[in-house]
């Protein structure tokens, strides 16, 4: 899995992602009509977020166990590669 | 703005994925091998509900502010479709 | 529909992604190894383009056909915004 | 690079991408109102087919240049990696 400095800053990522959500809530209940383009910015921004966790999550899973894995073996890689072809497969649709 | 039901079904969507967001955290922090995929998978499915949400935001918006709107003016409508065409061609890149 | 200019500059917009695929097409049909990353950025960047061409076709029909309409009827306006929702939801996913 | 049958399975996945893209032209050509959801829909299904090539020729990288090499050395899957990465950022933006 990551280094502690990589798991760090991938948890912190998230939190971000939260506190945007958290702010849309706000809004949402506030219900007022100039708050519109804000949310709409807000939930365009978060999904930018989660786009940037994806790549970063796929990015660290290829260097780490499908270029080269803990214990060297081409079927630990290839099992790791099979493990997220689907998820990327998706996420390109 | 959105009528008290149309809102608690946004505020609803919000609270799910921040809940799926919850798990991801949970899930870093844990930092096992074996959870990757279910992160990836979260993830993915997460920015698909933002999609969802968005959706149901600008369609919202569509028919209460630019197909009709509260003063019926075209000046109002105009603005309305103003405000949101910057953010929907942000989303749609 | 649009006038003659939004017109010729939507089809040049098709025009050159149809030419970004001629090129992808003779890269594959050549099959060099090297050319691995050049087809790949040029099917990113051809998918950029027809984000492009969507959100112009998007931007005109609400400007022309939800924001008004040419018999200026509210039946007219709602036909055409219900006609691009169902397309902009798939779009948006 | 990709074996013939691969090859000509990706190269009839852009020739399809390509008859949308004619079919569109054509259409803009004619310029009729009542086109314009079909329109919509064959940009938006030209952009599916668009992230279909796209998914297959990462995952087709992925197994034949990452995963394994054709000189097996790990410096050579190290430069298949890196010259994905950052085509593959900008895909999942």
């Amino acid at each position: 899995m990551h280094t502690i400095h990589e798991k760090k800053n991938l948890v912190n990522r998230v939190r971000r992602i939260q506190g945007q959500l958290s702010g849309i809530e706000k809004l949402l209940e506030a219900g007022r009509d100039e708050d519109y383009a804000v949310i709409l910015q807000t939930v365009a921004s978060s999904r930018g977020a989660l786009n940037g966790l994806m790549s970063e999550l796929i990015e660290g899973h290829l260097r780490e166990h499908v270029l080269v894995s803990p214990d060297g073996s081409l079927a630990d890689r290839e099992r790791a590669l099979e493990s997220i072809l689907g998820v990327l497969k998706t996420y390109l649709k």
